[in-house]
């Protein structure tokens, strides 16, 4: 079968299913086209095969060697490659997506399945902990006690509609689930189901080439929430990982935590990445980061999770002539196609909300016009003030598209009164002199506490894929503070600790024994330590 | 005023408040007296008070160093040392527990606050990760991204009554959070509520020596759930610390998940802890087992979250002399006095629906009788078998006192059917000899999945604090089964990652500078290293 063959059907493990109906097709955007096949919606039997297949052979995949592990996210990576350009060709139609940005987008995920594949065989993520024991201690022996990180069990994850390769099939959930030793069961997102076929098929190769168990990957397809729901209600499902909306992703929580017995959802739900525009910033190169500003709002046609939605800067003069910039860049901005119409008219409906609010203006707007039949949308921002924002809460909502806000502020604690009033975001961006940092420290301190990243002299679009990055942050952008769902640490998510007292060396898992046989960094008597114990 | 002259009224930082009605008292579970004085019920009002204190200073005491949290933790220690024997006596009073328990106590809970404190004073615990920038890097240049951990906010801790000392004010809880950089607000158990005043009024000496600011520490006494359920859903509150029921952790839990802001409940719940005492191991030693089991169950009068409630053998001749010894063990046991009369009797309850299970036995108890004027138990130690077990899920239910079934089991599939059976457990016990453990692999395979700790040849209770230890384990044992509340790692469950990209040296926290001042292991370009970069 070629690439482009698709079947249409559920993955359950290495078995073909399609008990469902085939009514779910995907549409080019940019076309209005409908594109074959028909794909079928995966049936609650079907959920149940799927989730029974990854807790059958969880034990034998969490017990494969790490190595074994990293080698598998490196096929994955190769079947991928292995694929082409008809995995572009088929998820620029499903998305609307430019072939370079899919092109740069696949490189991402080979990159990144690469690099946990380092960390996977490195080992040292497990954090392995010794403490030896000593049975003479007074007034009671001590124990010997040794503990590592172990995978969480079988891990359901959501495809993300708008990165099609990065955050979907293959994506930093399964990647980071697969390298901890769970087995993943992706319920594809419904709008790149051929695009998930072929990665899905691309894992199953990688699975097959490097002899793992049957059921260590499955992929469903489905648009309806009650696929969603089975997936995480199932009593099999240890955590969960979805990258999308916020009432999409509140709603998975819900469902899991209140199960008998709750479980994780890792849930990253978007956010308006606040930019604060410092004076010495704004005296110096106001025109610079306008422009970086419209082109960090328009990138991917505004449909990355941190595209700037809401600027803050000092009233004045250099605030005028910085949103004079952010008109001559906006008009230039050409309208892009959105990933489906539905996204594209809930923008239209967010960025009308805004436009009709009393005390808001129109600053800048793409001069040419969006084409309704190729689902394009402009950019547009909008620009009001402190008192219209205190009025006017929805302006904080995000609004998923090529949007953002400009607000005027009366004073530096005018700024810091509106920080204070933020919910959790994933990100905040400054724009400063290092004066700036110093005379807004305290505006530093409180952004600290209301994201997961703090970017200066940057833009919040371009996730860099590394062991330092935090793609998280408290509620409502993420469903859980502790973890991030890009970068290396992405990976703890889906392990939890288990600890052996008093064992036998040979009967302990190998990162444990007294010869540190895999060259990990381990925790042996409160000293960080490669050397054997 | 002497440590034994109790305000009996709430520590809303540094001030003393009793706007509630003073009706609670404790009693002597030994004698049935009641304690003086009465106890103010901490309002709502004043649960607001403590948490817009905790919220007020958390900027403040999250950047003190990392040095300055740990003379606190360590002060703390001194303070409660400093209570002397007064401490002991009070607490004895208000649980029954004897005085040299007490001390052990004690002990233990100035020894983990100390431990505790050398951790923060290290400081790698703050997982300091480093990816440096390359402006030259192709097609994009790479950012300068670095990453640490940062106190959540302030943090909720529910006393728990079993450990009056080493889990409740100043407890695990408490020290792990105060350790992270966040205020901690005490809602007392109402169990022991001097014992709690004297605790809470060492920390607030111990907090005013280190010229901490005055809302670091609240102490909030009260008996009704109304109190609890505000300060879970108090909008300031961060993360919550329990030990307790099933049924108490459960209901916080299910406030905090429906919050708008859901935070994180770090409920630890309790456990049947169950024993497989393999044929190897009862056919060397049978009595021995026998003699540390009936131990183990009846420590602290069977009052501790690892007692063990179920104890699996193959049926036969060995398993016989087994349950012999233990009649024998038993029936040396002397009745003892439990927490309270509320205790004694959801035991006694407990114990009797086992007891009326038809196809079980009683295999030994206490001679002696227990003196109900006391509040006293004895042990009970029933046998039952695979069948009762399957017709009786009842019996694996956690009975909070010194109850305990052993189950005859047909054959080593029926012990490792039951085992896959089990719900989370904080721990599980295997008896046996080496060529037991590599006969019962699969087992040990199967357990690894249902607990947070394994032990071998050893018993449940007794548990070391330090950095292997792990005191947690799947649900329904924790409501999160990645983090341990006891041991060192219990500080990572009151911290989340904060990220910094291109910021200057100068404005970065120390612990994420080039120069590393503070001599932290920090993930540089993915190696760990102690060196500058």
């Amino acid at each position: 079968m070629s690439t482009l063959e698709l079947h249409g059907k559920q993955m359950i493990g290495q078995s073909i299913a399609a008990a469902g109906e085939a009514g779910l097709y995907a549409a080019n955007p940019a076309s209005g086209e409908r594109l074959q096949p028909a794909f079928h919606e995966a049936t609650q039997a079907e959920a149940d095969q799927a989730l029974a297949k990854a807790a059958a052979v969880f034990d034998d995949f969490r017990a494969r060697s790490q190595q074994a592990r990293a080698d598998f996210l490196e096929a994955i990576a190769e079947e991928i490659e292995a694929l082409g350009d008809d995995l572009l060709t088929r998820a620029g139609a499903e998305t609307g997506l430019p072939q370079q940005r899919l092109s740069g987008e696949r490189t991402r995920t080979v990159n990144q399945a690469r690099l946990f594949a380092q960390v996977v065989r490195e080992g040292s993520w497990v954090d392995a902990r010794i403490d030896r024991g000593d049975p003479q201690r007074k007034p009671m022996p001590k124990p010997d006690v040794r503990r590592m990180l172990m995978g969480i069990g079988p891990v359901v994850v959501f495809g993300a509609s708008n990165f099609p390769l990065a955050i979907s099939v293959a994506g930093t959930d399964t990647i980071s689930a697969l390298g901890a030793g769970c087995p993943v069961v992706v319920k594809a997102h419904p709008g790149h189901p051929g695009t998930s076929e072929l990665v899905g098929r691309a894992i199953l190769r990688a699975a097959q080439r490097c002899q793992l168990p049957d059921g260590v990957f499955s992929l469903l397809q489905g648009a309806s929430h009650e696929l969603g729901s089975a997936l995480v209600r199932h009593p099999e499902t240890a955590a969960v990982g979805f990258t999308g909306s916020l009432k999409g992703g509140r709603a998975l929580y819900d469902l899991a935590v209140a199960r008998p017995d709750p479980i994780p959802v890792y849930a990253e739900m978007g956010s308006i990445n606040p930019v604060f525009v410092l004076p010495g910033a704004l005296a110096e190169r106001a025109d610079g980061i306008a422009k970086g500003y419209v082109q960090s709002v328009t990138l991917g046609t505004g449909q990355f999770c941190t595209n700037p939605g809401l600027v803050l800067g000092l009233r004045g003069q250099p605030l005028d002539e910085f949103t004079q910039a952010v008109q001559e860049a906006a008009a230039q901005v050409t309208p892009s196609t959105m990933l489906h119409a539905g996204i594209r008219d809930a923008y239209r409906a967010g960025m009308e909300r805004v436009r009709a609010t009393p005390g808001v203006a129109v600053v800048g707007e793409s001069a040419a016009a969006a084409d309704d039949a190729k689902t394009q949308a402009g950019v547009s921002v909008f620009r009001t003030d402190e008192a219209t924002l205190d009025a006017n809460p929805h302006l904080m909502d995000e609004v998923f598209g090529p949007s953002s806000v400009v607000v005027d502020c009366q004073s530096p604690d005018g700024m810091e009164r509106i920080a204070r009033g933020l919910d959790g975001h994933l990100t905040a961006t400054l724009h400063g002199t290092e004066a700036d940092l110093r005379d807004y420290a305290a505006l530093v301190r409180v952004l600290e506490r209301k994201v997961g990243r703090l970017i200066f002299n940057g833009f919040p679009t371009g996730i860099e894929v590394c062991a330092a990055m935090h793609h998280g942050g408290p509620y409502p952008a993420t469903t859980d503070s502790h973890f991030t769902s890009i970068g290396t640490a992405a990976i703890l998510r889906f392990a939890r600790p288990v600890c052996y007292q008093g064992f036998p060396d040979a009967a302990l898992p190998e990162a444990l024994r007294n010869r540190n046989s895999l060259g990990l960094w381990r925790l042996v008597d409160n000293e960080l330590t490669r050397e054997d114990c």
